[in-house]
């Protein structure tokens, strides 16, 4: 067992602008500063990598005087005078040449006349064409240079290659060109908790995966990766690994051991191997990073005698965004390539967030255009959650010295995907169902992206009245009259005119192990004392749903065990119960199939989607409409367990100034 | 020697959107509408494929209870009531357990304490930790399933692969998934006149350069080339190898012979192999398409016994488009990927262009943002002029029915580039001189691109008064006064506050063949009778320093031979004069001197840049100016033959009003 004997020390987290400077200033003082050297690549092998000086073209394009047309090259000077009634002949192969296009115009042809334009004719002196015309000089010719004059620039200098670049490189003389070499970057995973994945971890295992992320990563800035074996949490180990890696890389990253906990030994190793410059910076994910260089202990007398290393954290998202931050830059300036400036975005964030003044925040978020806003809804922060990376559209960087930003503020996204895409996403919030996953693969063959956030049922009404959803998925029902939604709408939409439309009917119940240990039959059940229950998040239709019945039964809050404690989807009640940490949990039955749970249902309920008339016309709603009347999908749903389509697509309400 | 007898028939194209049509229905009848088998893929190999099936998660994760700090993991009602003054003391081992980060709670805990909140002390029964504030339960916990819970949807079908999907995958469970079998993409090039990149080519020899660009193009869809050897245009030769590619190809592109030329076998060789669907598409560039099924001889029998074949044309700004508009369709739908709409900006036109109503045409424009107004100038609209898509920032789509397109009338821009990019792009319209190449390199260092379009000296400011570029290079002598720029200003730009700053001076003078054969010595010269000249274009400050030199000396234009063929820069003069087109041009040394042509100097000029007031102080200005004071850019002009920067960076006149 460790303990905090063994502790190094805390992080003193430094602002990034101060971080990167310290890193810069010791790179450029150990010859890192500049391009990486050049090498030479077959143009076929070209694409994406970076030139390494100008291409001026070596030949011209066309390199001769070419014919545009098939037809005949003559002397235009020939032809003055032609006419309809002064047709002037040439001879073939004296005074006119036949050409196909492209060919080289025969010497002392300065025109070509097309094929159509001429009549050929045999004589006893052999064969000849008649002109009808005059031709002007040069007239259907591509003259040589025409496209590139030989020693004009081609290709700048530090320019990511495309497809056409390499086709007027080749036509302009080259088989193959100077580009940067890829700098190698050596990724080592350390842990001694980390197994590979495709294994089944233990408790306490983890899939050692940032790996195969950081070096897809790597190859997206233009550098090699080069995943080394994963090394435990031995400080001499580590080490070594590092001292191996120096050799023959121009970078090292060790993921992660970056932290300040008895295990983390990364800071240490460098410090023992060269020089610790950062260890902590103040950005949030991922402050736990350490920067350094590293002795090269033998190589190539022309390399730098210093190599730089970066210890990246080990949550999966403060790896990723270790990487944007820290690795892409590095690897750009080695290329030799100055980045495009990052497609920016002004958009409303839709929640509160609060943020230490200290830290930089790098917040995701997801986003779409509701109206004429643009609306951008956090996402988890967790550092672990690398699923918030996944569904991000962009990233909010709250700067230093802030608290964090109010609801409705404008910030700025820096996009990860393409406003045009963006402009395609429907925004779903409030209650989620797995039946909206399902709706988004199949309007994403459409062209069209569904994202949801889960607020729940109660989150979704209030977003549609702030104008911030396109839809809102909800299952809310009226204690006073049994029904479903409706009574709602006039408490929290008064002005908003919608239509409300079935999505699935579903069932609702207690999920509990498999096999049903603690013998449950009803919602009763909970109150008994051996009986630990995980809830539902505020606001949502199954809290709703359970107080409700709660409040039938008599039973008060405070008779449940875990009634505080709060979960934001089935999905996780569900999980919470496969993993011991509750024994019983209420939601619906596709969760509990899922996870191998047992199910004792007990409500059927309505799931409805409300949709603004604003937007029931507009095209993505018009596609999301068709769905529920679509027979694939309508067996894709019913193949879930507890769902039913009887009343799926039914229009329950719609308001009376709704357009169309 | 080949001529009309031989020729197969004229093109007959038909509208776009009928051949699309066409082929689309062929494909579907021949089983290729549906997205292409799927393979399966390790992780790390993963990235930019597109995923086959919805990755549903595996596992979850985290897949036990964490401890998110490095602590004591208990049970959270074992702290209760602990405070300052009543100190709970609990037992390592037995009711307290020390936890790195990341570790499993052991059994029966239920919360971790941080280290640094908790004391550690030794007692005789043991160690133990007092706890000075009760805990909440799962405080400092990662719950199973934060992150991911098994069975939910963790990546889409038909989603392009990114590294931080990779990551989730990975962390789901998966060390390998299904993706998309790349389509495999056959590419023939065909051509008696063709031959291989690297050659030397004789005159009416070609560079084979379409393959290496389509390649990288099929690459850059998601698909696999196959670059096959030349076919020389023979139709027995060119069916064999379309008939062997069949066989094991997902497609098979013949690059070109696709016209209707006397050599143009592509289209009898699909009708000889197979079914030929369309000869000939109103597209400009790119007409002459040829889309048909060949039969697929042998081969797995669950493969569809008809495969697709396009005849690409064989200019390459056609072949490229065509590979945009036919073939990046087909393969994204092979993938089953929806791509993202295409990034569209509106623009001005800055010229009036005229196309044929009957065909639909794609115009290379560049583009910029000058004050409030996104500019966009066409380029170059040869079907051979493959730098006019290196220079594109984007393609103008001129529908069929359609006439042309108005000066200043707005257009709709498919972006090459991203507009952040665009956004840092300094228009300069006007003369060309080869110092803005240079300029250009120096300013890409500093993320800011210079696009220069040669309009001539005249041309440059009439675009400043219009407002369509940030600067414009100007080199315009005044007849009348012999001083340079500033007695036009008066003329062209009467309301422009501008500022004109010198960029270098340089030497106009006859550009002649190597060892001036002829033996000139005076501008006189050119009204020798056997002597060809080649001009420059209207507009252009060599143009109007010809004709003042002319009018001094006496001479009539039309006792020049050549005055009238016009060329629009100094390249393209030198060009003509190397290929013995002409015996003499007036142009720059530098252009005659990368031709290794003989120069015999005349005059000295001044080459200013002309900047309105409105952008002088911003940011991309300041660093065109900042260049002008640069050493190394200094240098680097100096060493180009024929300049001198003597008055390099002199402000010679600022408008009274000029800001800042």
């Amino acid at each position: 067992m460790s303990d905090q004997a063994h502790r190094s020390r805390y992080l003193h987290d430094i602002p990034l602008g101060e971080a990167l400077e310290r890193f810069n200033r010791a790179l450029l003082e150990s010859g890192h500063s500049g391009p990486v050297p050049v090498e030479t690549v077959p143009l076929d092998q070209a694409c994406g990598r970076v030139t390494a000086e100008p291409i001026w073209a070596r030949l011209s394009s066309p390199h001769y005087h070419a014919a545009a047309m098939d037809g005949y090259a003559l002397r235009a000077s020939s032809t003055r005078g032609a006419s309809d009634r002064n047709a002037i002949t040439l001879p073939l192969g004296k005074e006119a040449f036949y050409v196909d296009t492209g060919m080289a115009l025969p010497e002392g042809t300065d025109c070509v006349i097309p094929i159509e334009l001429v009549e050929r004719v045999e004589l006893p002196a052999g064969d000849a064409i008649r002109v009808l015309a005059p031709a002007a000089p040069w007239s259907h010719i591509r003259p040589m240079g025409e496209d590139i004059v030989a020693t004009e620039l081609v290709v700048a200098s530090g320019q990511i290659l495309r497809p056409v670049d390499l086709g007027a490189i080749a036509a302009s003389g080259y088989q193959q060109i100077p580009v940067r070499r890829k700098p190698r970057v050596a990724i080592i995973p350390t842990g001694s908790e980390l197994v590979p994945i495709g294994a089944t971890p233990k408790p306490g295992q983890i899939l050692e995966f940032n790996s195969i992320m950081l070096a897809a990563q790597i190859e997206e800035f233009g550098a090699e990766p080069d995943v080394l074996a994963i090394i435990p949490d031995e400080l001499p180990e580590i080490e070594a690994a590092l001292r191996q890696a120096a050799r023959d890389h121009d970078l090292v990253l060790i993921n992660a051991g970056s932290s300040a906990g008895s295990k983390d030994y990364t800071a240490a190793a460098v410090q023992a191997c060269g020089e610790l410059l950062v260890h902590g910076v103040a950005v949030r994910p991922g402050h736990p990073v350490v920067l350094g260089l590293v002795r090269r202990e033998s190589g190539a007398s022309d390399k730098p005698d210093r190599i730089p290393v970066i210890g990246v954290p080990g949550y999966p998202v403060s790896a990723a965004l270790t990487a944007e931050i820290f690795i892409a830059p590095l690897v750009k300036r080695w290329l030799g390539n100055v980045p495009d400036p990052p497609e920016l975005l002004q958009a409303e964030l839709i929640r509160k967030v609060h943020s230490s003044a200290g830290d930089r925040e790098y917040l995701r978020v997801t986003v779409g255009k509701v109206g004429q806003r643009w609306i951008a809804a956090p996402l988890s922060r967790g550092a672990g959650v690398i699923t918030s990376l996944v569904r991000a559209d962009g990233i909010v960087e709250i700067p230093e010295g802030v608290q964090g930003v109010q609801a409705n503020e404008n910030v700025t996204v820096r996009l990860y995907r393409s406003r045009p895409a963006l402009e395609r996403t429907l925004l779903a919030l409030g209650s989620h169902d797995l039946t909206l996953d399902l709706m988004a693969q199949f309007l994403a063959r459409k062209g069209i992206r569904l994202t949801s956030a889960n607020l729940g049922s109660l989150g979704g009404l209030i977003a549609l009245r702030r104008g911030e959803a396109h839809v809102a998925g909800s299952h809310l029902l009226d204690p006073t009259s049994g029904e479903y939604n409706l009574p709602y709408l006039s408490q929290y939409l008064p002005e908003v005119p919608v239509v409300v439309v079935t999505l699935v009917g579903r069932e609702q119940g207690l999920i509990v192990p498999s096999g049903n240990p603690a013998g449950l039959k009803t919602l009763a059940d909970l109150a008994r004392p051996d009986l630990r229950f995980i809830n539902r998040q505020r606001g949502s239709g199954t809290r709703i749903l359970l107080d409700y019945h709660l409040e039938q039964l008599g039973i008060q809050p405070d008779q449940i065990e875990g009634y505080s404690r709060e979960e934001y989807t089935h999905l996780t009640v569900a999980a919470a119960v496969a993993s011991g940490a509750a024994d019983a949990g209420l939601g619906i039955r596709a969760a509990a199939t899922s996870l191998q749970l047992d199910f004792i249902p007990l409500y059927h309920e309505r799931y409805d989607l409300i949709i603004p008339c604003e937007y029931y016309r507009s095209e993505m709603i018009v596609e999301l409409i068709a769905l529920l009347h679509d027979s694939a999908f309508r067996e894709a749903v019913t193949a879930l367990p507890g769902y039913d389509i009887e009343t799926m697509g039914k229009i329950i309400y719609e308001s009376d100034n709704c357009a169309g």
